[in-house]
């Protein structure tokens, strides 16, 4: 099965474009989380156990289980093995690296980790992001334009009267075309016209769209834009107001209220638009 | 101690540019390694203790320890700690990510790892690099023109009439600037010409130079531009061409023979260009 046909179906399922994003952080969680023997994993058994029929797709970024070492990648990798196999795992890991190296990162996601995509950065160019392409089962998200406030600083800079990330966008089209892969965008949600226009330069391509709850960015716009023209809808992600809603011992149930709503006002967007 | 004055310090010691690179691979790994207990870490120890005295600083590549999950990352944070302290140490990581994830790799590489530098990826601008660059006693190189084949995919984009990797240097010298940090750039020996320019471009900035040995990399024009204009040295990686110069029971007499040979053609360029 494809990457892209695995997460269609999972969106079906559980009629859901929502992923959450799995990115604890030791000092937010909640304290009878933190008594645990392994804080990590109960908490995110606690956050996958209470939204499991609300997503679509769970996107752990590796930062936060590598801050805690050894112990918090061995949390993540328990944690993925647990998650039934009709969920999508993303891991947000912006790879980026050449030759051997991309390969023992890709051993590392799919293999070690065992997830079902990832995420890159495009600096390094296409051979870069090659053994992330090679089998269609896996599914690589390339960063275009990300939802921090100095993206301009690179992303905007003109390239043949082009913002560089639209090259970006179309280089990924290209190098999807190239590899028997699934090759999707990373949009930031805080952008909605850019996030149109990559629609615009990429209509088959799946897109991640980040920067929804905390950081603030357009729903409304991600809804629109976001699907790829064979249907297959967005990867919209919320990490924060998820997972953090509230911090206290009722944790799970405000994560449950968090996803329900989200997923919600997603599915209302999408009435709207029909 | 800032990262640069701890490296300039170590380079005098050794009277040493190289930098080797912990980049293991356990297929290639010597059969005598292997059938120990912890074969990436018995191996990192025997590289480090047979180039000691013949390097400034050492690199692993974190992909290579990632991907054999928990015990590889264990295994690498017990070698970093076996490092003598007066002997840098960058993880070569390429992190870009933002706002609280950007701190979370940061608090992973210079608390849960303990290195001194890190290498990070500039697409997603200063925000990103700022949790790196906060201490002056660690060091960030940035990727400006990396080493291979399908860098120029966007790094030679026209931005402005100059190709991007030199935006990248031009950014990163005010960033320096902006920010208490040491700030270097990465630029493959590969591409000697673009090399040469970029010293032009940021003459203050600490340059590591990858590429040499296996990809065949320029050493002379690593050496001569190399420098920075304060004379602190290049940072100059090999890593098969050390660590895998023999796979047989040889192989940590054989790394030395190959440290010290590098090292030595590298001290004679620098005679010549004196």
């Amino acid at each position: 099965m494809t990457f892209a046909s695995k997460l269609a179906t999972a969106q079906q399922t559980n009629n859901s474009w929502l992923c959450v994003g799995l990115d604890p952080v030791m000092e937010r969680l909640p304290k009878a989380v933190l008594a645990s023997d392994n804080p990590l994993l109960t908490f995110g058994r606690a956050i996958v156990e209470a939204t499991i029929d609300l997503v679509s797709i769970y996107k752990p970024n590796l930062g936060f289980w590598l801050a805690e070492g050894p112990t918090g990648l061995r949390a993540l990798q328990t944690l993925i093995t647990e998650i039934p196999d009709h969920l999508p795992v993303i891991l947000d890991a912006k790879f980026n690296d050449i030759g051997n190296t991309a390969a023992a990162y890709a051993r590392a996601a799919f293999e070690t980790l065992g997830v079902d995509a990832v995420t890159a950065n495009p600096y390094l160019g296409v051979d870069a992001l090659r053994p992330f392409l090679a089998e269609e089962s896996h599914g690589v998200f390339l960063l275009a334009r990300t939802s921090n406030p100095s993206a301009p600083n690179l992303q905007d800079k003109s390239v043949d009267g082009y913002p560089l990330y639209e090259t970006v966008a179309r280089l990924a089209t290209q190098w999807n075309a190239e590899n028997p892969g699934d090759c999707g965008l990373v949009v930031g949600a805080t952008y909605p016209e850019e996030l149109e226009r990559l629609r615009e330069i990429a209509p088959d391509l799946p897109f991640l769209i980040p920067g929804i709850g905390a950081q603030g960015g357009n729903l409304e716009a991600a809804v629109i834009h976001g699907p790829a023209a064979n249907g297959l809808g967005p990867v919209i992600n919320s990490s924060r107001g998820i997972i953090f809603a509230s911090q206290g011992p009722d944790f799970a149930d405000a994560a449950r209220t968090a996803a329900l709503t989200l997923r919600d006002r997603i599915n209302q967007f999408r009435e709207t638009a029909k």
